[in-house]
Formats: structure tokens, C-alpha cells, sequence
């Protein structure tokens, strides 16, 4: 038998008597400062969320509330630390608050927010980044509870006590219409064994917006049958065992996003070298007129990208993608996007505003699907998807660092990256070619001899483009990569360093023998532990 | 026009006249020593094959004659080096010569030869790995063909010169039935301009072995419509156009394979450890009583897991694999492998000779498919393969490098390693604690702070093992795997070293607030530079 927690009733607003559908949960409806001390220390949790919308805002922060005001982490008695499971990034105002109190032992795969990163890179807070459509995936596999003491639970084959996770609708059979982000809610709400929902009544009722289909484990997994960006194959809400579900919550909390990342002289030039080559590519045949779905990330050089083709030479074109950003409201509008779908609709506040306002233009050239659906490799690989993301660094023979400043400082995780580029029809990967550092505004290369942390291979980029120039890296051989890189994109503070340091290792791999891919594994580093000494990967000499 | 070439007329054998059911081929019966001359320097040429079976014997070796005997390398003007596509490797006796007589300008992207890899790294062979599934489409869309000149060929777009593939038999349409593999060769016939057969009448007829599918480009790739290891989409030959088929040739040279790699004592041990993994997976409900589909590598590790399986405690086990070995045989003969499929059959000499005598026990218990299809992220993510690949190293994150020693000398390149380590349920990889060198038995340590390269990122693995234990890696973070893989899986002889590695990086990358991954890139390769100096890994301090 489940223990059943003792709530106070609660009276539901018009609003949420229009958005609940199913009676039945009014019985349930609670309070979050009622919610609260029912977490304990070492729970299981999953929120929704993905990009920092979609999140619950109520029950996290009764939670912080009642770790705060009774002074709980004080004592090793009373601390509460929970294992926190979320599809990607949450808003700031819970997570980083979570991270300030210590009361996050564990947080997967992804997140973004200062103090999560600060108690990550300070041993408090365990963190796995993961290939964002594996996660949902290896949650139900029950990969990430393996030392969850069955035991004390009452389920115990669930992997999670606890999903919380916000709707802007409930059905008539209980189940959840979400708001701007799918993300890995399926799962989670398949995957734990109490379920709280926080009904957003703030944001619009999005329902047709959502392509949920089930997940099934192997062996009775299912292909997706989608060919279009536009294809649906699933239902406009996420199911729910209503009998799993113990309280639902009221909230009129917004998503708490913050503007687009301003674009740059230098993200422009990006942008210019890209649409330039893809022009190139359909001159040659190798694409399509309208392209192929694109793949865009998060920031000024894909707002950028996406703001170039919103005047650019391309109509009809498809977006198949894991985030959509403020540009491609744009996009649409110049009638050039013709359909996009993604896991996550990340506004800033007026872009919602816009959005919402524009609803009726908007609902039926977009799609939102779980995580494992957007960022499959079999979706990908057989739309074929240009792919276009950010890296740390890229090395001369094109691996790269999407994660681990200086090999060891996390900054956000994996992402999706990595679902995209590896299959992509065209993999591509666009960084400034230096960053500044305190003292010296070109103190960092980021085209480096040897990544300090590698997340993508040099089996999986086709093109890398810097403000200098783009590379094509095509059929090359790592001998052929190093020269083009360095030519294209280094910044040329960096470029004799980086032409020395290949030709020195070129001379000596090929003396031993050992020339495919030539290093100086004594040297390879030196640019960062130069970096450490001196604040500038600015060497004097390779060798002394 | 196309040029036809002056052919000597040959009569056809009765054996050849059994095989090849389309008539008008007859007139196109050449001899090897005719074709040779039409090869030009620069060409770009497309065998069949895939580790070392079903690639094609006569005209290679014809080519080479011609080159050797006609002395043309010594000659710039005279000399002929060709660009070599294959699906993985193929036959020493052909490639490895065309290797020594330096006729191999550019080799993609496998290979196994003493020679081949001799020229990759001496810089006399462009070499680039690429993920098997991925090298065929990538062929498609004349990813490696950008630099081919379109003037000088007749059919400017295609993306070979010249396809010289071998067939067991051909259809009364023309189509190939492949030898014992099928790799690549489909695309390789559909992408090149002229076609040359070797109907190969040694091996016997293998038609209803294969399943072949019509190869799509975007936006008009379909799914695969396959959900389990059994299930057939295609047909039992590859389509060919025959006004691009210039010349067939008789060959009656079998495939020049070797024993299969004898079992150790080590490989028994990391064998045990899985077997024994796999049966807690069982009893914990994470897998089912049938495992999932299996996939492994070649070598005596997989020799080893496989003979363990066939004695195991599974039933109605199923293989969705790249290749199978000898052991396969022993495992179908159990009972306890039900169904089997791969992209090709490395068998011994001996090992065929049973195959072939068993034909008809064998020939509904398994299928051949492209490189494409066994190794596609999209089958093996659905059908939850279970994958173990064997690396050259581990580091202790979860890093694995599965190509170049000491990050510079290639040895085979990347197979299908990460098509399937990235995407499988459970991604295993095995080997050895520690390989000899010239002057310490335990001079190599495969477990290591940083790899020297890296193939397979820390996002891929679930599973390390070696023959001193197993290291579940799943769901753990960076700091959680290092101790467990140095506990687990190192060699006595370097655990202090490694455990000190990890503890002072740990100290002080905490110190600096970047403490996610600790490392001291200082000495992250100090392993290596000690190796490349002292002949042994030990070193003596971290520091000095």
C-alpha cells in the first residue's frame, strides 16, 4: 500500500477548471508548501524540462522554501540531497537554487546555471553528461538507479520516486499536454512512482503542438515512421496512470528565459562562410534546392545562421532540430521556413509573447517530440540533417571539445552534439578562432594541436568554420585536415604555432614510423599548461 | 561515347557457364591481363570485400603483374598509384602487394596488412577512418570524390572510376550474388562507371544468403523496416546496370583467410566475467532470458565469449553482428543460437569447408547485409544489440582509442567499433590490463590517465573489462568511474600509479574549482613520453 499524504484541500480557479479535464485530480489538488516534506533525503526525482522551459516552478521551490526555513542542511541529521533527473537545462531560479543549498547529490545529463556548475567542478554534486536521446532511454533501462535501494520504496522496479512535471492541460484520460518542451517527460512520467503535476494556467493551453509517441524497450522497440520533418506519429499528450498521480498544482509561474544571445561581427562572418558553402553545396548537387533539414544550436552564431537564412537564398526549408530560438519566428515570416520541429521551443519573454499572440499562424508548421525522438540518430541520419553546433575547441585533425574547459572544468554537458553530428549528412562545427582571457584578448585558441577533452571525433566532422574561413574537411586524410584547418580557420596570432607544432610532429612520427595522425604527445598539451602558468596559450617555443 | 576496350575473346568454362544466367555477359568474358593496362594512375577504384572475404582476386592481381613486370614505378611518367575504396579489408595477397609495389594512393577506410599500414604511416597512403555504416553513403554522396576531375571522365558524376567486385553468381537481370560478404558493395557498384565481375566458381553459389536493399539518398531515405535479427527487406542480388558492366572474369582463388586467433587464458578470464555479467543482467530484469542480439568483435577475446555462450546458460540467443568467426559454427551447432546476421563470414580455410558441407543447415539461420544495414545506428539502437569491441587502450573515464598507438601509428582503423559501441544497450569493450613490450612483459598499460587518441568517448561505454575483473560504468560520473575502472580493471603493476594520478589530479583540479574530470594535463601523456623514451610505461614519479 502506497502511503497517502495528508493534504489540505484546496479550491481550483476558473482557469484551472477550464485546463483540467479530468475530475477526477481536483480531489488531488494540494498545496507545494504541503508537497515539500514529503522529499527525502536521497529520493530518485525527474522534472520536466529542456532548455530552461517546460520545468515545474512550484513543488522545487516549496522544496527550497522548506530546506531553507527550517535550516535543514545545517545538520547531517536533517540535510536533504536529491538525485535530480531533467531532460536538459531548468530555470535558474530552481535548479542553481537547489545547487546553491546543496541539495542536489546528483544531476543528469545537462544543465546550465552557475552554482550547478560551481558544486559539479567542486566534488558536491555528481554530474554524467549523455547523449541526450540516450538518456530517457537509459532512465527506463533502469541504468541510472542501479544502487537505488529497492527496499525502502514501495515500487520497487521503479526508477524514480518522484516525476514533477508541469502541463498546460489535462486531459480526459489524465494525461499531460505539455508546455514549450517535451524533453524527456515521457520517460520520466513512465519511470517514477508518484507523479505530481503543476498546471500551468499562466501559459496558453498548447495542445496540438505535441507529437508523443510511446517508448518501448528492446526487444519490442518499433522503427519511427517519419520521413518529413512534418510527419506525426503519436499522440498530442503524454499518457498517465492517473493512479500514480498524487497531487496536482496550480501555477501561474512563466518560463523564466532571458533574451537571445545578441549577434557579433564575428558570428555574422560565421554565418556568411556557411551559407556561402551550403550555396556552393546545391550548385554542386550535393543538396537539394531547399536544402535539407537543419540542425541549429543555441546562441549568437546560430542566431546568426538562421537570421542569414531568413534572407537568404534558400525557400521550402525544413527544420529538424532541438531547440528553436527567437531567429526562426523570423524565419517563418519571410515564408523561406516552411515547416520546423524540435524538443523545445526556448523564447526569450517577448518572443513567447509574440509566439502566443501568433498561435494560430504558428500551430501547424510546428512540431514538438520527446528528446529520443528529435535527437534519434535513425531520424537524423535518414533525414539527412545538416548539423550545425558550437564547440569548446576543435583540434588540427578535427576532434572536438563540446564540454570540459581545460580538460577538466564542466561547463553545460554533452547535449544533443554529438546525436547530430555523428549522423548528419553534413556535420559542422562553428567556434570564434580565439577567446579572450584576462590578459590577453587572443590569450585562447580554439584550434588547439590535441583537444584536452574530446566528446566528437575526427570521425564525425565534415566541415569546421571560424570567422577566418571555413574548412572543408571532406575525404581528407588526417595529414590533409591539419594543414586546411590551420590555414582556414586558426586566428593568426596562432597560426605559426600551430604550423610548427603539426611540421615538428609530421618530421618525427614519420622518422619512427608512426605518421597517420602525427603528435608530439610531450607538446601536445602545452598550450594549456601555458595557459594555466600564464593566462595565454601564447607559448615562447615547443621545445625548450 | 564510352571507349570500349579491345578484349581478347575467351571461351566461357561449363562451371561459368552454371553461374552467370545472363547470356549477353558471355561476350564481355575477359582476361585480367587485358583489363590491367586500362587502369590509369589516379583512378579511383571500388572492390568488394570485407575482412579479408568476397573481394576480388584476378584483376588486382593482374594490375599489379602489369605494374611489376613493366617496372612502371620506377618511372613519375610510368608510375601508377590509385585511389582504393573497399568496405573493409581485403585479401593480403592483393592489397598488401598493391601496398609494397606502392601502388595505393589513398586506402578508405579500413585495412589490415603489414604493408598498408607500413605506406599510412610513412605518408606514402592517405588513410581515413570512418564509420563503416557511414563510409557507403558518404561514397554516395561523392564525399570522396570532391577532387576528382569531372573532365576527364566520361560520366562526370560518378563517384569511381571503376567497381571490380566478385559474385558467386549472376541473375538473368544481370544482378551480383556476393561471396560470403556483402559490405559496401552495393554502393560501390552503384557508384562507379565502368563494372568489372569475377564470378568466382571455386566458392559455391551463396544465393539466398543475402538481403540487399536499394540504397536511398535524402530526402528519399525510407526507414528499415526490421525489428528483428531475422527479418528481410531486400532482395537475394545486387542490381547492376549491365551496359556498366565491361568485362567478367572467371576466378577460381578462394579467399585467403587465416586461422582464427587462438583462445588464452586472459581471453577465458575477461570471457568469464562477461558471461557472468550478463547472467546478473538476467536475474535483475534488465535483459531478458535470450540476452538481446549480440554483436562482437574478431579476435580471441570474442572467440572466447562466443565459446563460452555456446556452453552458457542462454537459449534462442541471437547475433546482429558485423562479422562472425569459427565459433559462430560451434554456437549454431549447440542449439543455443537461433538466428545470425552480419555483413560478412570470416571463416578458417577449415572452417568454410565445414560451412559449405553444411550448406543447407546453416543457410535459414543466417543472412548477410550491407556494411550500411548490420552497422546502422538506427537498427542497432532499436534492436538493443549488446556490443563487445576490443580497444587499444582505456582511460580512466571511459575514453577508449581503437586505432592509433601511441596516438600516431594507425593499426586497422575504426571498423564498426563506434557504430555500435555508441548505440547498443550495453556498449562493452575488452582487453587485455596490460601488452608486452621488447623489454618489460607488462610494459604497456591499456588502462591509462588520458588516451593517446580517442575514438570512443566517455558517453559511449557502459562496460570495461579486462582479465582482472569488470567495471560497470553505468550511470556513474567521471569521479565515480575512475576508482572503479583503476580498481577493476588495472594491472597490479600500475595501480598505485594510476590511483596517484587520479588523487593528485583530484586535489588539484578541486583547488581550482574544476574538479569534474580531474586530470593534470602536465603528465595526462607522461605514460606515453616514458614508454617512447624507456621501453615500459612505469614510470618513477608523477612529478619530479
Amino acid at each position: 500500500m502506497r502511503a497517502t499524504p495528508l493534504l489540505r484541500n484546496v479550491t481550483p480557479s476558473a482557469a484551472l477548471r477550464e485546463r483540467v479535464r479530468r475530475p477526477g485530480y481536483f480531489s488531488k489538488l494540494a498545496k507545494p508548501s504541503d508537497l515539500a516534506p514529503l522529499f527525502k533525503n536521497g529520493d530518485y526525482i525527474g522534472w520536466s524540462g529542456f532548455t530552461g522551459v517546460g520545468y515545474p516552478k512550484q513543488v522545487p521551490t516549496a522544496i527550497a522554501d522548506h530546506v531553507e526555513s527550517n535550516n535543514l542542511q545545517a545538520n547531517p541529521e536533517t540535510k536533504k540531497k536529491f538525485n535530480l533527473f531533467v531532460g536538459a537545462s531548468v530555470g535558474p531560479e530552481v535548479e542553481d537554487r537547489w545547487a546553491a543549498l546543496d541539495m542536489i547529490a546528483r544531476r543528469y545529463p545537462h544543465q546550465v546555471g552557475k552554482e550547478v556548475s560551481k558544486g559539479i567542478n567542486a566534488g558536491r554534486i555528481e554530474f554524467a553528461d549523455k547523449h541526450l536521446s540516450m538518456f530517457p532511454q537509459d532512465l527506463t533501462y533502469g541504468y541510472y538507479s542501479l544502487k537505488k535501494s529497492p527496499a525502502s520504496h514501495s515500487h520497487p522496479h521503479k526508477p524514480l520516486d518522484w516525476a514533477v512535471v508541469e502541463a498546460t492541460a489535462i486531459t480526459e484520460d489524465g494525461g499531460i499536454v505539455p508546455g514549450a518542451s517535451v524533453g524527456a517527460t515521457p520517460e520520466i512520467v513512465q519511470s517514477a512512482d508518484k507523479i505530481i503535476i503543476e498546471v500551468n494556467t499562466r501559459i496558453p493551453n498548447l495542445e496540438g503542438l505535441h507529437d508523443i509517441n510511446q517508448s518501448f524497450v528492446p526487444p519490442h522497440r518499433q522503427p519511427y515512421l517519419i520521413t518529413h520533418p512534418s510527419d506525426r506519429i503519436g499522440l498530442t499528450s503524454i499518457p498517465v496512470d492517473p493512479d500514480r498521480v498524487v497531487a496536482i498544482i496550480e501555477s501561474t509561474a512563466p518560463d523564466n528565459t532571458g533574451p537571445n544571445a545578441p549577434e557579433t561581427p564575428e558570428s555574422r562572418a560565421i554565418a556568411s562562410h556557411l551559407i556561402q558553402f551550403l550555396s556552393d553545396e546545391v550548385s554542386a548537387g550535393r543538396l537539394p534546392k531547399n536544402l535539407l533539414p537543419l540542425q541549429s544550436g543555441i546562441g549568437n552564431v546560430a542566431n546568426s545562421i538562421i537570421g542569414g537564412l531568413a534572407e537568404g537564398p534558400f525557400d521550402q526549408v525544413q527544420v529538424w532540430t532541438e531547440v528553436l530560438q527567437d531567429t526562426f519566428m523570423r524565419f517563418f515570416e519571410t515564408g523561406k521556413l516552411e515547416f520546423a520541429t524540435a524538443t523545445s521551443i526556448r523564447f526569450s519573454p517577448e518572443g513567447f509573447d509574440h509566439f502566443f499572440k501568433n498561435w494560430e499562424t504558428y500551430k501547424d508548421r510546428l512540431l514538438l517530440r520527446s528528446q529520443q525522438v528529435a535527437n534519434s540518430p535513425e531520424l537524423i541520419r535518414r533525414l539527412g540533417v545538416i548539423a550545425m553546433n558550437t564547440p569548446l575547441e576543435v583540434d588540427i585533425y578535427g576532434h572536438a571539445n563540446s564540454t570540459c574547459a581545460l580538460g577538466s572544468r564542466m561547463l553545460n554537458g554533452l547535449g544533443g552534439s554529438a546525436d547530430f553530428l555523428r549522423n548528419a549528412k553534413l556535420s559542422i562545427m562553428h567556434t570564434p578562432s580565439t577567446r579572450p582571457t584576462k590578459t590577453d584578448p587572443t590569450g585562447i585558441s580554439c584550434i588547439v594541436p590535441f583537444a584536452s577533452h574530446i566528446d566528437q571525433t575526427e570521425h564525425d566532422l565534415d566541415v569546421v568554420v571560424t570567422e577566418q574561413g571555413l574548412a572543408d574537411l571532406r575525404g581528407l586524410s588526417p595529414r590533409e585536415r591539419a594543414p586546411v584547418i590551420i590555414e582556414k580557420c586558426a586566428h593568426p596570432d596562432y597560426k605559426d604555432l600551430l604550423r610548427e607544432y603539426y611540421d615538428r610532429s609530421l618530421h618525427e612520427c614519420l622518422k619512427r614510423g608512426a605518421g597517420h595522425e602525427p603528435h608530439m604527445l610531450r607538446n601536445a598539451f602545452k598550450l594549456y599548461t601555458n595557459m594555466l602558468e600564464h593566462g595565454t596559450m601564447k607559448i615562447k617555443a615547443w621545445d625548450p
